[in-house]
């Protein structure tokens, strides 16, 4: 049993899964996102190594050949992938680790580390969705209904997941996400392995 | 599948259960505590059918014999007892209950409802709950022995809960408490039974 724990937090586009895990990571202790590869050229005021780490699709070929990622996944024709041995520090060491990352890579996870927490984050409508993927502003109307389908599509894979969270207030959603990570530090596995020392002084 | 969720929060005597119920209750919406019926004679300041239905010995044995009870115990030589009817009726109604029994409770609990959820509630050390049942005031060392006996048995239990919540500092303890309550109703099953319309709306 790794100390930490592994979890899982997808989202269709315009969920504000980022957002929200943003938010998260600033205000808990031992916990981390990892950072994903990936061969998607950085957007306006992403920094390499702080949002991704951007490498070209023939790096990305060979780190898969060298069996570096833990998942990877192809999106919209780019590739992503999270670093394995990075993973695996982080939970040796105690620290909740975090994955960002689409159904396709879910589902690569859950069959590695079966142990992971999957959370899925959704809007409160589809209204509300549309109007979050047409917002960005400067993007066409078919642009916008691929998202849309696409959101969809990675809707449709929620019952893979153990927790459902909607985010319809920001707030109300992070204190959800909250007291999903909370409360797995308190199951009774855990607390076996992490409060050895008490539950021996109390029952001696 | 009921709609409300049933909780099982057992204790050893001083490990602070009933302030944190207390406090929980209070600030927590769909949930409430059964009140046990019991033939322990009122301490000073108890209300009857607000801390406990009080009744006699006799009448206790014929509840039992008409099936009334979901579970009853013997702690000190007195009975204590659940409602059925009224725990169900409320679990229909979409309101969580909690029960605060103790260990052989919990055990016939969980056989007629093993979908219900168990926290066991600790003191952080044998020292501070010495302290703490010291603490009351008028009783003689053999009663505080025995107390302190009957903890650490009561305690020999906690395997067989769910969640394990130490009670160092009251205010992170009832932030656990309300973070795995919380997080119960995050859970997929919970989430796509009372969050139906919306998934087939966002879905469609």
């Amino acid at each position: 049993m790794s100390k930490g724990t592994l979890y899982i937090i997808a989202a269709p586009s315009g969920a504000g899964k980022t957002s929200l895990v943003t938010e998260l990571v600033k205000t808990s202790r031992h916990l981390t996102v990892s950072i994903s590869y990936t061969t998607r050229p950085p957007r306006e005021g992403e920094v390499d190594g702080q949002h991704y780490h951007f490498i070209n699709a023939e790096t990305f070929q060979q780190m898969i050949g060298r069996g570096v990622f833990l998942e990877h996944a192809e999106v919209f024709g780019n590739f992503y992938g999270t670093s394995m041995e990075w993973v695996e520090e982080q939970l040796t060491q105690g620290t909740d680790v975090i994955l960002e990352i689409d159904w396709q890579g879910a589902q690569q996870i859950r069959r590695l580390a079966p142990e992971s927490i999957g959370i899925f984050i959704l809007p409160p409508s589809q209204k509300e969705l549309h109007k979050r993927l047409s917002g960005r502003g400067s993007d066409s109307a078919n642009i916008i209904a691929l998202r849309m389908a696409k959101a969809v599509s990675e809707m449709s894979h929620y019952k893979e997941f153990d927790y459902i969270i909607i985010n319809d207030d920001f707030d109300e959603a992070l204190l959800d996400l909250k007291a999903v990570i909370r409360s797995q530090r308190l199951g009774l596995e855990f607390q076996q392995e992490y409060r050895k020392d008490l539950l021996s002084d109390l029952l001696q």
